[in-house]
């Protein structure tokens, strides 16, 4: 996560005239986000208001013919009461521009910290939202594929091949008997809807116990409604290395989605199975990048095995405990 | 640029509670500065105003050694009427701080924006804050050696050796000439004095064509004062490859500095061979990073022919037009 394209601060500021967004005072690079190049910026208005906004250019890693998929999901979610950034139109009403060679967008700023290791209150709060979202979606008329479906895993596994048992002897031959598994037990017949795909703390702003804001929609699709639970569940509830986990935070997600949506029958059988599948994904896209990624780039690469672990739990969890009672 | 370490937020957010700086809301980890990790804060005051901050994190390349002479350098020049970001004291006045395993400081937020192609009233500008920046400097008592002396520019092409001839066939005779040349003329009896010694664009915080803040002293140290004039001079006249020369830029910076400090009779005979070594030192600290940094690495390398084709202009200019009359 870096800044990918360096844009010169006159040019910021002369991209800004097109919109009632103030004067630029501010900007700096930020790293953070999928792979993309965001500036945080403050702006003062014609009556002294400060404002901040986020300036995003979009990398190679999302596509410009989705960008009006996630503004008008934005949009939607917004007009519903959910706290999340919405992309802001020039006088013209236009949102999607050109800078720098790349597509651009400014955004709303949203206030509030990521957490690292989520108190019980935390994560029931991010249950809470997550239902809420799912709530807010109802309705939502586009759609899109989610690339990196059960499809998606099966393409992802034969690009690593044999370079699998380069991270770890063995886990080639896992990653297949996975993939058999999930291709004979994947649920059929679930709710579907508009999910966040990717709802890790980073992604969800805080103040204290409180959800501020959700973030980083560029993984949003159409897909299972509950896979997007367990997503969440997986990235919330055990330590970075996927070596402990977290009870409490699970059965804290489950009460706060419960509450905020609620769960089929059908969904909580099928729970311990879409797990597994949100394990696979992540151990996939980690094991793709870190066959990909010099060792030596200046960029963390996120390890693979951490989802491996998280894989195996899983696989052998009591299905009543992951959400609590 | 980039962050070199992840803090996370309930660390930053506990961290704060040493000072009277109010309670996190944001934090964003920045891309910006020598190689430090930098965090743009945002918090609330007990009234409910908000007030930001910036949080390094020194990295390798600063020594923690050298942090005091920063903070007595800063707070010498902010006491003066030098709009620099001071080091901020916690309740038992504290400056210096250990914080993921690094030092750590708490340093005050300056608006305004780096411009990447100046104005000559913009240089200018930038002329006069040196100037006011060195006249503050007087009678600072505190004395830093400057690592890249001539002497650490005889080190680093003995570092760098055959690899210069990969940039560029002839580069390493090239700067064997140079560096003789220096030796014999370097001047040996001009006003010292605490210099920043780094002023690119990118250090000058401006709104329009008022600088609005310096910043980034950690290359500040003690030596030619009209040095620190020579390295403004390279890093804001010129196209960033260093192949146009825009010399109204250069005659509003000696115009600004004139104004703000005054240059000597010696300074400015000396003043041709003092911007050979500026443009001789960031040659060699960018070969010396060009040849030790992968080329698929994910950090920006900056070319290193960017100045020799300054060191090449400087060589040959009329002495008389570079700060204009």
């Amino acid at each position: 996560m870096a800044v990918y394209t360096h844009v010169p601060a006159e040019e910021i500021d002369a991209f800004l005239t097109r919109y009632d967004a103030g004067r630029l005072v501010s900007a700096k690079g930020i790293a953070e986000g999928v792979e993309n190049s965001n500036y945080l910026l403050e702006t003062t208005g014609a009556d002294g208001t400060r404002h901040r906004y986020i300036l995003t250019l979009y990398e190679k890693r999302v596509d410009e013919a989705d960008l009006p998929f996630f503004m008008d999901l934005l949009d939607h979610l917004g007009a519903r009461g959910c706290l999340v950034p919405r992309f802001i139109a020039d006088r013209d009403g236009k949102r999607l521009q050109q800078l720098s060679g790349r597509p651009a967008c400014l955004i709303e700023f949203l206030t509030g910290i990521s957490v690292t290791e989520p108190t019980p209150g935390q994560a029931r709060a991010a249950g809470v939202a997550l239902g809420e979202l799912h709530r807010a979606a109802l309705g939502f008329a586009s759609e899109r594929r989610n690339a990196l479906d059960i499809a998606g895993w099966h393409d992802l596994a034969a690009k690593c091949g044999d370079d699998f048992d380069q991270i770890q002897p063995g886990l080639a031959a896992r990653v297949a008997q996975e993939l058999a598994f999930l291709d004979a037990h994947w649920p059929a017949d679930l709710p579907r809807s508009v999910i966040h795909a990717d709802l890790f703390p980073d992604n969800v702003l805080m103040l204290g116990e409180d959800v501020t804001g959700l973030i980083d929609f560029y993984f949003s699709c159409t897909d299972i409604r509950a896979y997007d639970l367990a997503v969440t569940h997986s990235a919330w509830c055990f330590s970075n290395d996927g070596a402990i986990w977290f009870g409490a935070r699970g059965a804290a997600i489950g009460a706060g989605y419960r509450q905020a949506h609620g769960l089929s029958a059908a969904e909580c059988a099928a729970f311990p199975i879409l797990c597994r599948g949100a394990a696979l994904r992540f151990l996939l896209t980690r094991a793709y990048d870190w066959i990909n990624t010099p060792a030596d780039a200046l960029v963390t690469r996120k390890d693979p095995l951490a989802y491996l672990r998280r894989l195996d739990f899983y696989a052998q969890a009591e299905p009543a405990t992951l959400l609590g009672a």
